[in-house]
C-alpha cells in the first residue's frame, strides 16, 4: 500500500487546484480539507475527489475566486449567497461565522444558498468541535435515491452532521440518509464482497447486499427504510425554506455537477454560556462511559462512539502517512505539474 | 371496531387526569394532545397512555401543578426548568416560546430540563406548522436501545422532529432512533406476523423479522444500523448540553419512570422573515411532485410524503370516530368516574 505524508498530499493538492485557476490562499485551504478528509478515512471526499472538483473548476461549476455575500441578518440567524465557490471555503466560512455568533450570544445559525459540493460533511463538524462549540449541520444534494415506496430516484442523501466537543476525543456523528453510499458500493463490488446489511433492491425489488445488483437497480436504499426517506425530504426543504435557495429538484433542473447551487445549514451553540465545564465533561463522560460498558455483541470487540475511528484511523494515517490508490495519485500528481 | 367521537374522548380523559389531581385548564390541554394523538393514528401515545400518565401523577413522577421557570436566556435562545410537570404542558410552552421568539427574530431556540414525557413528539411539530413556522424538536430517553456493536441498552431511542408549513397538509416527520417501537413489535406479535424488515435482533444475535424474538433478547435495532445509534448518541449529548439536564445515563439513575427528568429542545424558525410565500409554496411543492412523479415500487401504490398519512388517518378518524381498544377505553371511563 502506497501511502503519503500528510504535508505532501496537502501541497501537491493545492497545486492541482492552482493549475485550474484558484488563488493560492484558497487553493491551499480547499487542499488541507481534501487531505485531512482522507486523513481520517473519508478517501472518498478526500484525495479522490480532487479530480472531479478541478473538472468543475475547469467546466465553470464551480468559481475559484468567489466569496459568500450577506443575503440577509437577522440577529441570531444569518443568510449568504455562496455565489458559487468552492464548497469549502463557502461552508468552512459559514461554520466559523456561527461559532462567532455562538460566542457572543449562545446560539448561532448561518445557512448559505448557491454553494457547491462541501465535500466532507463532518469536516465543518470537526471544526466546530475544534473550536468548543456544539456544531449541526446539513446540506441538500441532486437527487440520487428513491424515495420511499418509490424506484426512481427523487430526493438527496443530504449528509446530516452533529458535533459535540470533547477534551479527549469530538464526538462526532456523520452520516448521508442512504444506509451505504454509491463509493462503498463500489467497493465493496470491487473486492467481490457483499455488504454487511442489504443495501438496495434489485431490478425484481428484492432487498439484496450484492452491492453490483443495486447499481444496475440505482435503487440505493434510505437508511431506516422510510425514516431515511422522510428525513432527507425534510432536510432538503429545510435547508431551503432556511437559505432561500434550490431544494434537490431545484439542483437537479439546474443541472451543474453533483451538489450545483445546492443549500446549507450550520449551526452553532457554546455550551458554556450557561454551563460549567464539569457539568460538560460529566454529560458527555457518562454517555461515553455508559456505552462502554454495556455488553459487545461480539467477544473481545469494542463499541465506538461517534468519531471515535475517525480519530483512531487520523493517528495511524499521521504516523504511517495517508493510504491511497496508487492510480489516483499519480492522477493528482500530474494536475499538479505545471 | 368502537370508534369514539373526539369530544367525547377528550372529556373523558380529562375527567381521568382531573381525577388524579390536575387542575381543570391543564387537565383539558393534556386531554386534548393525548385524543390528537389517538385521532391522528398514533394510539400508543395517545388514548393508550392514559393510565400509565395517571399512574405517574399517583406515584408524584409528574408534578400536575407545576409550571416551567426561566433558567437562562441569551436572546436567541431560552433554557426552561419543566420543574417535573407533565412533558405536553411544558412541551407546548416551550414550542409556543420558540415561535414567539421567531416572530420577533426569525428564530427562537427554547430547551428544557427537568420535563417529563412528552407523549407523541410530533405534537409540537404539528403545532409549529400549524402557526406558520419550521419547527424541529427533539427528546432525550431513559436507555432502551444497545448501541451499535453491543447487546445490552444504553441508548435512548430519543424522538426527532421536523415539520414545515404548507396550506394544501403540513410536512412533518416525526421518529423514534429505533426501526420499530417496542409497542410495534407487541402488535405485530399479536397478530402472530412477522414485522416488515428485520427489527433486531434474536438471542443468538441473528437479525430477526419475529417480534417475540426482539422482545425476548430486548435487542431492538436502530434505524439505519450504526447511523440511529449514533445519531441517539448525538440528540442525547446536545439535548443535555443545551438545557443543562439529565443525559440517558442520568435519566436512567434518577429512576422516575419514562424519560422522568429527560431534556427536550425546540427549535422554531420564521420561513417568511426572509422569504416571499410564493418561494416557499413553490420549494415545498415542488419536493412534494418531485416525490409524487418518482415511479411507484408496486403498480397502483402511491409515494406518501411525510405527515401526509397522519392526515388522512386524522380525516377518517373525525369522520368516524376514533377507534379505541374496548378494554382500554373502559379503563380510562373507570378512571374518569368520580
Amino acid at each position: 500500500m502506497t501511502r503519503i505524508p500528510f504535508d505532501e498530499m496537502q501541497s501537491t493538492i493545492a497545486k492541482a487546484f492552482r493549475n485550474a485557476g484558484m488563488p493560492a490562499e484558497k487553493a491551499q485551504i480547499c487542499a488541507r480539507v481534501h487531505t485531512e478528509s482522507s486523513r481520517d478515512g473519508v478517501y472518498s471526499h478526500g484525495l479522490n475527489r480532487v479530480e472531479r472538483f478541478v473538472e468543475y473548476l475547469h467546466k465553470g461549476w464551480v468559481d475559484p475566486n468567489a466569496e459568500p455575500t450577506l443575503h440577509a441578518n437577522l440577529g441570531a440567524m444569518e443568510i449568504y449567497n455562496g455565489n458559487m465557490g468552492a464548497g469549502i471555503l463557502n461552508a468552512l466560512f459559514a461554520m466559523n461565522r456561527a461559532t462567532e455568533m455562538a460566542k457572543a450570544n449562545g446560539l448561532g445559525l448561518v445557512s448559505l444558498n448557491n454553494t457547491t459540493h462541501w465535500m466532507r460533511g463532518g469536516a465543518y463538524g470537526w471544526l466546530a468541535a475544534e473550536k468548543g462549540y456544539i456544531g449541526i449541520c446539513w446540506t441538500n444534494t441532486e437527487s440520487c435515491m428513491p424515495a420511499w415506496g418509490a424506484k426512481s430516484g427523487g430526493i438527496g442523501n443530504n449528509p446530516f452532521i452533529m458535533a459535540v466537543p470533547r477534551k479527549e476525543g469530538h464526538v462526532v456523528l456523520d452520516m448521508a440518509m442512504s444506509q451505504y453510499s454509491y463509493g462503498k458500493l463500489q467497493v465493496t463490488r470491487l473486492k467481490e464482497q457483499k455488504l454487511p446489511y442489504p443495501g438496495g433492491f434489485d431490478n425484481n425489488g428484492v432487498l439484496t447486499d450484492d452491492p453490483g445488483a443495486i447499481e444496475e437497480s440505482r435503487r440505493i436504499l434510505p437508511m431506516g427504510y422510510w425514516k431515511g426517506s422522510g428525513f432527507a425530504i425534510l432536510l432538503d426543504i429545510i435547508s431551503s425554506l432556511l437559505s432561500g435557495g434550490l431544494t434537490t429538484a431545484g439542483i437537479d433542473k439546474y443541472d451543474k455537477g453533483s451538489c450545483g447551487s445546492c443549500c446549507q445549514v450550520f449551526i452553532a451553540v457554546d455550551p458554556l454560556k450557561f454551563n460549567t465545564l464539569e457539568f460538560v465533561d460529566h454529560a458527555i463522560n457518562e454517555t461515553i462511559q455508559q456505552i462502554k460498558n454495556s455488553v459487545p455483541a461480539k467477544e473481545n470487540t469494542e463499541i465506538y462512539y461517534p468519531g471515535e475511528q475517525s480519530l483512531r484511523t487520523r493517528k495511524e494515517n499521521m504516523e504511517l502517512g495517508i493510504p491511497v490508490d496508487a492510480g489516483i495519485w499519480e492522477k493528482v500528481i500530474q494536475l499538479a505539474k505545471q
